[in-house]
Parts: structure tokens; C-alpha cells; sequence
């Protein structure tokens, strides 16, 4: 950040009165602009013992697989944006389950949370999709994951074997989210 | 938003190409500015049987009691934020347990995240507080209790006795958070 995105003025960095970090402060209106890490919503959604992967048709990670996951949106709860993102990216309506999984992608700013689905609908290729697939534990391309975060997911997705056993924490804090 | 924070020049709100949302583009470098919803990490700490809360003495809320909470930094864990906040507003050190809550603040634009925590030090007054006090399950002020996310937390954490029985997810559409 250059500018204030209020009055469109320069900003400097400095330590707020009563705060205890740098922020971007405006040097006109003086407001203080924090930057927060983000939210990504994702969803492991399975279908007579297979989860729902998609392969990705975007950068980064292009041609990779991954657990249908995107940044969560204004306006929707934690639940409901993993199944936009289902619905968005393999055209798949799921039944959500319970939250199990939490990554913490330091590095990135960002806080990754999953969410078990049953999938109660045909799937299908979405705009950021170059191919949607079920896939056992066995069959599932481990080498080929796009994301640590979404790896991690998986894995204790099969360990659980369907019971809540809580949410599974993991911290990343150096290699790409 | 008004301005760009990349080259201070004005914004316009359209869909961008591939998106299905409004956002803040950028009428010169072309930069789309995005706004997600932002992460409040907070903690319940208990020290034989008793709970640590924290009385505000800033707005919101001046004067009501509440779970020592706030914003997620970037930098940090979900984990270290409610460590953070706990030793910020009530000079406590925290051994954290597991996450437990989750309360979507819809309206808002936060998800809250709630740790079960041991209290490892003594406790005292930080600068965002007037008061800090133990509480048993008996004593807590329900009525005076500074947001509904905290109060949902508090009593899912009593509810729990102390087992780890996943994250227990509310949502809040309308009320102040």
C-alpha cells in the first residue's frame, strides 16, 4: 500500500498511538489501514468412499489437483463459501459435515479451513477446472497435490474414516501455501 | 474504498473477467482490490475451574466483560493470536488446548476462532482492559458478557467439561457482533 484508499493521499509506516505494530497511516485524513491475514474455504467431498479432486486450470499450480478450497467472500459464513467453491469449481453440490482441518500457511497470510462434504449431485468441470475426478485413499495422486495445505487435508480426511475427531491443526511457514 | 492503494488513482466497482463479484478496480493500473472477511482469534482460559475474563475499557462494549479476543496479525498462528490477545488484554500466559469454536460474524465480515487454554501465570490489567477477573461457571456475568460470539463460546467451553469434542460452529447474521 502507496495510498490511502480513502482520500487517495501517500501513506507512511508507523507505529499507531496505543498500537504495537507498524501500519500504513494516511498523511492526509490519518487513517490507520491494517492488512489481516485471509481466509481460504475448502471441502473434501466424498462419494461411496472416494473424495472429489479437481485439476487445475489456473496458476499457480497449473495442472495440479486439488481439493476444491478458494478465498471466502464477504457475506457467507466459513461452510457455506467450501460449498461455493465446491459448486463453483467441479459444478458439485455437497451436504457439508463438520470443519476438521485448519492450516496455518504463515508465509502467505493465510488461514486454510476445511470442511467434510457428502456429495449429493453429478460434478463437473468449472471455469478454474480442467478435469474433476473421484478418488480412493489409494488412487489419490499424492506427488501431484497442488497445495501443502490441501495434502494435509486429505490425509487426515482418510485417518479420521468419517468420525469427528476434532480439528486437525497444522502450521506452514516457509514453502508455498 | 475510493482510491487506489497501488497508484492513488480512482476506483471504479465492476465484475472483473473470470469473476462473478463486484471489486474495486482500479481506473488507471487496473488492479482489482479485494475485501474478505477478516479473523478475531480469541482464548478461554481456565485456571481451576475458573475462566479469565477481560472488563473492555474501550469501545465497543466499554465496560462489558469479555473473552480476551481480537484481530489475527499477520505473522502468526490462529493459535499464537489467541495466545497473544490473552497475555495483550490480560498480562497472561496461556497454555493453548484445542480450537473449539468457530463463530461466523456474517454481517461483520470475521470469523472468530476460540482456543480452550490453561492459565500458566498470574494475570493482571492490559491497556484494553479495566479489570481482570476468574470466573466459575456460576459467577459469569451472562448479561454483561461484550459480544454474542464470546458468550456462545463460554458456554459451549463449560458445555464441553473440559473433552475435546470437535468445533462447534454458530452463526451470526444481524446482531452486533
Amino acid at each position: 500500500m502507496k495510498f490511502c484508499s480513502n482520500c487517495g493521499c501517500t501513506v507512511s509506516y508507523r507505529v499507531p498511538e496505543g498500537d504495537n505494530r507498524e501500519r500504513a497511516i494516511c498523511d492526509s485524513c490519518n487513517i490507520v489501514h491494517y492488512r489481516n491475514p485471509l481466509v481460504v474455504v475448502g471441502c473434501v467431498a466424498e462419494q461411496d468412499g472416494k473424495v472429489l479432486l479437481c485439476k487445475r486450470s489456473i496458476e499457480p499450480r497449473y495442472g495440479y489437483w486439488t481439493v476444491p478450497a478458494g478465498f471466502m467472500e464477504l457475506g457467507e459464513t466459513v461452510a457455506g463459501g467450501a460449498a461455493r467453491e465446491t459448486l463453483e469449481e467441479a459444478l458439485a453440490t455437497v451436504e457439508l459435515g463438520h470443519l476438521f482441518a485448519m492450516v496455518d500457511v504463515v508465509h502467505a497470510g493465510q488461514v486454510h479451513l476445511f470442511y467434510t462434504g457428502r456429495l449429493i449431485s453429478d460434478f463437473g468441470v468449472g471455469e478454474e477446472t480442467l478435469e474433476s475426478a473421484l478418488f480412493s485413499e489409494d488412487e489419490i495422486p499424492w506427488d501431484d497435490i497442488a497445495f501443502q495445505s490441501g495434502k494435509f487435508a486429505l490425509k487426515k480426511y482418510f485417518e479420521d474414516r468419517g468420525k469427528n475427531r476434532g480439528v486437525h491443526v497444522h502450521e506452514l511457514r516457509r514453502s508455498p501455501s
